[in-house]
């Protein structure tokens, strides 16, 4: 496989979206209010692109920086119609990148959101069914989330229960300067809060029904780390007659050089999946996969599934997955740990 | 089930065998030097408790302080007919546990070995064997090795490639005392070094052959801390172009809280086990499991596998074989975590 | 010297100035709305407490919870006369800590603030002076910043420049509910944050005038961890070639154990400053010392210093300060670590 | 001041006296066994330096690796005398680094060990004593060493009691890999060892005579790390009521980076005590400093004084003797923290 070099694409500046104190460093900037005219210009990039490298296919990754939520309005951008009506009315509620999603599907280009936001309202997620275009998301899962849902995963299943998780984070990139902004802070927040839910939700020993551990997350903007993400989290849990497990982690995580790889990852699963189709009980002929890629979860904070099924945060679960269906499209069964044949006399 | 009290055991002083400044503290002490006799006496023992307590089934755990290793000398301990001669005669390198296990083994009792020490020398696996009794080791996976099987197992496989780990313990209580001689120490640093090295050989991607990260493993004894034992790791680990990611853990284990329910899990699964037959592709028959219980692998640090099959340190995967076993024992497939119905259209 | 029991006086609930999910726990209220009706109550109940007990003095310790800064309003509590006429007008703005040292100063009874608020407005420290009688304040310095006054004058005085101070806190308490309330965070914040201004300002060749480090302090009410306060904590520093030092801290303190003895040393330490005079160079005589007791700046978390003078938060200087006023109450020299007579041949 | 480019010394290859894996990275070695012509080429050495140079002062210091520690034999090292004796015999139990010591006495030359072993046998001192010449040491007090010492002067000042100190160590540098070998390693470890015996010893209200806490020093050599040594400590104290405070302290340190500013300060230093005479009380005429140079401690992690006074390993007072005999040398009073001045009534 020929991979293109990467090329950014120019950004929509709203100034609504992104943090007050990143104005200054806003560069590369798509001129004009027309939400409508801002779509068609990135399906016009896209497709120039595709032509002048002479490529299949494009993937379109979102690795700007976090904007705020979005409001989920009732006829703006609840439904797939909706929402293309409110891009061309300019509808001051419609982020950019969720036009970047929907000019990347209407090209037939998978989308995938590296930012905690929520690019993909439900008429973003509906609009991509219905052109059947791939995409994925939410955030980047490169250092504390991805080690807290290993360790959690880890401690909720050997029966040790957390009671307490406290997560710090702080970091001197554009990222952290733009995260310093509440509300590109609570969309990061979100997306990595939810993390633990499902783990502790299927251990109905360890909690009770509604019971869940505290879980503090917190972000700060620290220029003197740059790049150079600290992660500081403590775990307490309670063991055997009341005991006290605490673990305190101290992670120096590089950030871009972090991310970068998943990147990658994202990319090359991604353009496999556009190439795969398959056929399981209770389905009368091969079909390719949902639009909303869950099996890039294991590389996202906040994974999205097809509406109505489960979210799996368990990090060896996610990879589980991946690893199996690979093995699938080679005709191998599916690993099942248990060496039946070696635990034999022979 | 209905489950006895636990009973300690009588245990044998053997001087050579523990740590000399744990002499002061040895009580319930079996006399005398004749090796043959312990070993009756033992099996007596376990008949005795039996019938006084009605019980169907015994389950004997060894969770008595680390004993030094024993030397494999060819003659002695090489195969079961020579290792009960050495009983027999009382041969200086057979050591308290050994005869635990084989007193156990000819009363078709399982044995479990929750210390460090090289107690299944190879004649007392064969003996197991011999007699279809069920043994299984080594030393309770309880603090820091759990962690570093979790944390290793998950770094590798995402890519992040670890270059040292480093792992300092100290503890307070009576083990530690005991593993401060060097002796003992060394049958405790055997049973935790292992621990990474299937996990860094089964990844030809990151690490050539022969290649394997620096690995330290210290243990110190430090009465202030009593019981509640610490833990303090580093990884450091190569990222994509070069970079460094860096973790620090301190963990405060209390070491018993810990330790204790894998002991009831460990009589809980061996005793399962001893109701369980299976037959898979390649088997004429309906059999038991092999002697050496791998399944037990989850609970121990250094796992006991039967001879000539892999061992598997991957936590997930350790555990993942205890659950897909027992969803077999029920009638259910096997997890294989690919969720194919809930990735499709519907 | 003979010690009468503690005894906690009632508190004044005015809501506006403690965190709204803290209302639930007050109790041992004084009712009323008349503030200067609870002045006269308090001061009542201190001289009823003194004859009581036949106590000689009494010293007045706020060790209730945090409150909102008051606001400093010209012709409310900017000076002396001013800030009474408010306490009769009962002023919104005039907070129930000052209600306190206002009747405690009335009874001649020195007044010490272990909560960050700003108890002591300039008309209350006016008040203190016009009645020579000793206030100090403010926030018992028990844990992380007590640490962070310790390295921070390490690492500067070494050379070794702090980029970035980043201190994460979370506890369980009382105080950590009450805290999770932003505006009684604010006091904490103001508190906690000042403590490295001197030693940067104090040092200009590592820092030009106006430079100073990143500092960051966070704190988070996580009710798992009791009163068992935990402190993480991040020091960067820039050393020789532009080189990077990093400590990492995990601080398990525990609160009130940590706290306790302050109050016990402020008490004995205040009380032994009422009977001291001193004359110094450009002294005519005599005198006590101001009513602005600086002295207890080492047990404090944002020393109050007479108005106009140099605030110290270097640990070692606060006390090196008590050991060598003690050392002149004896008649002997201060300590100055020269021992010249050891250096010399002899 | 103008100072002359640093010249490295020939080192003398002695195998005994450095670690078996260290001799592949042995190099500008003086050739031959005669102990006393390797002296008279280093004393040519300096007098060559200084010529060549056009230099007033040369000031040596040791940099080298760690030395095992020499044997202290009567008759050999034992007396100034002794000692130059044994040289000339090239007795098998003069260190290298005391070689260059006894050479740079002679040439008048100060002389500071950076490293731990006992360079300066009784011999060398009374050698050093003998000509008035400075000497200094031992092992340059860079990172763990460092804050330990203040961290432990601030608990026992602040009434906590350290019950246990554990501190633990690695590196993958030339100096890592020469304290793998286990003598070198007991150098290191007796330089670490005793800093906090003078603390525990000065307070007998927390420590009975005899008492002091568990302490622990571990190096390790762990190559992937290089020369960003790595110290994890944990320092467990016993608190108010029995209660206990824990901290945990994870510090990288970039090891050349800080001990290069060591160097200097200690060249700076040393070479101003050459300048300076003093007298004070019980002393009949301005004299010279002692020969051994105390105040050099600061820098220094085994510091040595002259025979038969106190060592002092708090560094604040050993800082605040550099700082108060500086002021001495300007005429200024030294500084005693108590400013009395700024806590009158104006």
């Amino acid at each position: 496989m020929r991979m293109s070099a990467l090329k950014p694409l120019p950004s929509i500046y709203y100034p609504d979206f992104i943090a007050a104190n990143q104005s200054d460093r806003a560069n590369n900037v798509l001129p004009g209010t027309d939400k409508w005219a801002h779509l068609e210009k990135i399906q016009a990039d896209i497709r120039d692109f595709k032509l002048v490298n002479s490529l299949d296919k494009v993937i379109v990754i979102w690795t700007a920086n976090t904007e705020r939520f979005a409001d989920i309005i009732p006829g703006v951008n609840d439904t797939a119609d909706n929402l293309i009506s409110a891009v061309k009315n300019s509808h001051s509620e419609v982020s950019p990148s969720t036009i970047f999603a929907l000019a990347s599907i209407l090209e037939g280009t998978p989308f995938i959101n590296g930012s905690p936001q929520n690019t993909f309202v439900p008429g973003c997620v509906e609009f991509a069914e219905k052109h059947r275009v791939y995409i994925g998301g939410d955030d980047f899962k490169s250092g504390q989330t991805k080690i807290k849902s290993v360790l959690v995963d880890f401690l909720v299943n050997a029966g040790i229960k957390p009671l307490s998780i406290t997560s710090y984070n702080h970091l001197g990139n554009n990222d952290g300067k733009n995260l310093s902004a509440p509300q590109q802070f609570r969309s990061k927040e979100i997306s990595k809060s939810n993390v633990v839910d499902d783990m502790v939700a299927a251990n109905n020993i360890l909690y009770k029904k509604g019971e869940h551990p505290d879980h503090v997350v917190v972000i700060k903007y620290v220029p003197a780390v740059g790049d150079s993400k600290r992660a500081l989290d403590e775990y307490v849990s309670e063991i055997f007659m009341g005991g006290r497990n605490t673990i305190s982690l101290y992670n120096t995580c590089e950030d871009s050089l972090l991310a970068s790889p998943l990147i990658l990852d994202l990319v090359l699963i991604t353009e496999l999946m556009t190439r795969i189709e398959y056929k399981t009980e209770g389905m009368d002929s091969f079909a390719p996969f949902h639009s909303v890629l869950s099996i890039l979860s294991y590389m996202l904070k906040a994974p999205m599934v097809p509406p109505g099924t489960p979210v799996v945060n368990a990090l060896s679960k996610q990879r589980s997955a991946i690893e199996n269906i690979f093995r699938a499209c080679l005709g191998l069964d599916p690993q099942n740990d248990m060496l039946l044949e070696a635990k034999a006399f022979h």
